[in-house]
């Protein structure tokens, strides 16, 4: 019934390779099917100003996508003189959920830019962009904790995400782009490694959703996010 | 326990006054407690470009803050030259909900673009300025509806929003900004007359949330919303 | 004879609302009529950076207009990313304008920001601009001389501004928009509490203007001043 | 007692240098005193959209600096990515006076652009930039009348300006840097060869004017806009 | 006496791997020891507004780096607002350099937009991108001729580039990073598959050069883009 | 044969006038048949950040074109917010050619700015502007020489440009705007009074070049530059 002969609950295959980027502390490409992102970490040992003197860090991300990722060409961000509001909004989320999963205090007064490109979108790239963008992190603390730079780990536990909604009147997991297009609600789920919510988001697109509806796609979320955790072990071994 | 001293369920008082802005088809001031937003709309009897010929019109919404409705000034986002990320964010939320309220084929082709701006903040501007809009599409297509533009009513139900959050280890309902900036989790809720749900948006903000804290804070939001709608209708009379 | 059966003397109805904006240290709406000002007033312990060190302090000004203030809606300068042209000259002509009433040795080193946000439109938002952003300025002044961090008043008389110019061949007072948009010449007169004149500002509009109409114009600016300097000590108390 | 040594009613020597840029429809280099300002005009056989339709034209008007024009160097402005306030405000004050002295009807459905850029600065800069505007503006017009595209002369009468001011209790003429940066009160005045009043722009900077002192500035500018339409007729020949 | 111990006129190893980004008429990822650039070609079925009614096409380029291409973290120019001084010089000559392969009307009247990413740095970017993004333009004239959209082919020849430059008083081909930031003198050269020359950009940086020290640079640039040249057609297959 | 009937070596003529610009360091007017620049040289006693405490300092260039320079007038660059593409490489090119004559150390922590404007276009704009900013550099730094605030010249020696191109098959000097928007290859020479290379820089247009063409431009521009660096010296003195 999906475009795409996945089984309602069933995830594209996902692939991630690290250390892609030679000069980034860490670094990956994440394929989830024909989602493609590249993710890389980066340290600099100045926390932005507002945090000096705080004994804390931080973590933020930035989110593009190159011109030709989609299937027409779209208008280079950097040529048009700023970030479209979908840029802004995809940005915000994945640092934010970035965020949920790391101690600041252990961290220590030092920042980690996860910048996160787009190479070629299917649907789901701020999905992929989270669970890719952990991966890069995770490596960049690793050399962090290598160096004796930091006492504790500051990752406190994986962070993934997955997008869930209703296309076709069903319930189905890890949408593609053909399914993401005519979906009457979508939802993007940010969990962690244990299975606890960092963020949820979800938007009726010509429908409204009810409830029941609600729960189902956070059933189908939970057992999504653990086959991308699983996947993030494997990439970080 | 609450600093303002109200019941976990007890939403700030409430007060909607239209016609406050003589040249828009449709407006509103609506006073949340201490968060004051003037809502206009304004018709335009042109689709966007990209609906020309479709038959169907399109709502739109835009956000902003006076430099001193927050305890401190900010800087004025038409001085600095773009508007800044949270402003972004939430004008396109504020976008997807009232659309969501909408039948574009009814409402023909025409564009709506509804102007929320925040005279004084205390928390929960996004989600009144999506309950004081909709008060100022209702008017604007009321309207249109007088003059005999339409042949039907495009808005098939009311839309209101709530914010709902964890405070102090507690469910609390419309959060003000005392218990906004100390909570550990942050959701908004966006839902129709009849209770169905638009948009959900919730936020782990240092601690992660459980899928029963998620249940409390809808349950909260169901009633929150049921006593903005009937201010709504109040207010059109 | 006037669209609005006023005299050719009599200036629009005046209320001064203080404290709209309860986060400002001075604010005010004022209305003329039909054209509706939001002033405050946000007081910053630190001048701009030319001024460390000299011991005065300064006093700046901010205008704009909310998108349906006026009769179609404007595009958001926000969103254009950029003030335009008559924005920037009218701000720069309150600030000079609010600065020749304050002694900047007396107000020591901090700065006041004034911003003028205009609600609604009618002709004259300049000038209602400036009348109440004089009372913005001196309700946060007077927190200052409260608080006892002044030695002495800095704000040495009232300021206040009105226009007139010759619309259908007559001198009028104060004049709305249906003049405004038809009148030969235009002119901003700001005055202070005393009758002096601080700025004026006469433009020929399609035909040039004598002498004699100016010195009949700068008559009726000094009566009007003198109105409205009443309104702003009835605001103040 | 001047620093220039002039007398109080005595402008600086007025020099008009036409056809220096070869490729525009008219130009001059005019310098008075210490100023020097390139002044070009470019026809464009397209009015503005606005008056498409309408039987009328348009003047407007651009204004610049060198970076190296003033004492120490400014920021290019097309480097920083915006025209700074007072650039904005002196060009719509030239673009109005210029627009002043024409008959829209006359000059058909096209548009003209003054372009006055400052090359070196020594006060009155844009008083300068009006009276070459205003030559440009003429020689330009003068080869559409020769190519035999105007039915008439659309150029009502001269336009030039001065300015006149306060500088150490005097009220001189014609204000140099060393004045002007002095002056208690500073007016610039534009004014019609038939001595008419187009623009008067009259600012107080730390002291408050009289209407006596207004009159006698009104006095000195009369005298000296008939010495710069004298320069004007010179050039033109 | 190489960083990398290579020979004087030894190139690094040379990869180029079409199709990579699924949506584009032509793609390919190109390495050059570290320096990787991921090259697409978009067609547009209209011509730049310019050229409509000519007969004739167009190409242009776009170049852009992620942030963490590089040793340390560069801000993303969607970010900062404008594309920097240095890929504006870059982007324009990667056009430049394309165009001069192409028959405009040959091509049509249609558009081909290259887009350059580099993915990570390493030196000679720009040449790179040129020899990558002909690459990328040849696959997507190939998909127009097999669709049989074209009378005959556009690309006239290969186009290839190639930096050589004096290091360490050597003249040596292909500059990695480490030498081109101690070259006294710095080439890009541009050429045909019939070794033709299409740009030629030298610099100085320290040092000058003689016309002997241009010929012996011209000299390993002409067997280098052999080298080029013989791996895009092997890429092509 | 050529449009201006000179022999394919012979030069424009050449004046270059100093000292037009009185606030400038140095400055000079120089024009090179229909092409104007005015040149001026701005020191700043403070080195770009990157340079405190290297003992080192900087010369940077700025590139502009007065918008009625050209046959058809061009948008404002400060107007429409940005340096288009084309004055970016150009004032960078300026900007490197002038330092390849400069011994930064020599100068010590200060920095120069060059700003050419040009205020008549006719071909060469960036060659006449490194000649004629080379003497607005000249007489800068013979300013802070004769102040005794330099040990040694840090001007090693000349610097000046010439284009040189392909006209209608010949190979010519100097190329007007005529011959330069027909010419096949057209390339920029800068070089020293020793006649050493700074930059070349060649393009073909349309048609490639040889190594044999290359080389018969190089002795064109030889001889040329030694005739500017004859009319440096000779304006000077």
């Amino acid at each position: 019934m999906r475009p795409s002969g996945r089984n309602l609950s069933e995830l594209r295959p996902i692939t991630i390779e690290t250390g892609v980027m030679g000069h980034a502390e860490g670094s990956c490409l994440i394929k989830i099917g024909g989602t493609h992102v590249l993710c890389s970490a980066s340290i600099e040992e100045n926390p932005p100003r507002w945090l000096k003197g705080s004994g804390k860090g931080w973590v933020t991300a930035e989110y593009g996508m190159l011109p030709r990722a989609t299937n027409t060409r779209n208008r280079r961000e950097a040529a048009s003189g700023k970030q479209g509001g979908r840029t802004v909004e995809i940005q915000r989320l994945i640092g934010r959920s970035l965020r949920a999963g790391v101690d600041m205090r252990a961290l220590g007064e030092r920042q980690i830019t996860v910048d996160c490109d787009v190479i070629q979108a299917d649907g789901g790239t701020r999905c992929a962009s989270i669970t890719g963008g952990w991966v890069a992190l995770r490596l960049a603390v690793n050399k962090l904790l290598k160096a004796g730079l930091l006492n504790s780990d500051p990752l406190v536990d994986h962070v993934a995400a997955i997008s869930c909604g209703i296309y076709a009147g069903q319930l189905v997991a890890d949408l593609d782009y053909a399914e993401d297009s005519e979906a009457g609600t979508d939802g993007n789920f940010v969990m962690t490694g244990a299975g606890n919510l960092i963020e949820v988001q979800m938007s009726a697109e010509g429908a409204t959703f009810s409830r029941d509806e609600m729960g189902g796609l956070l059933d189908l979320a939970e057992a999504g996010v653990a086959e991308l955790v699983a996947a993030q072990k494997a990439a970080i071994g």
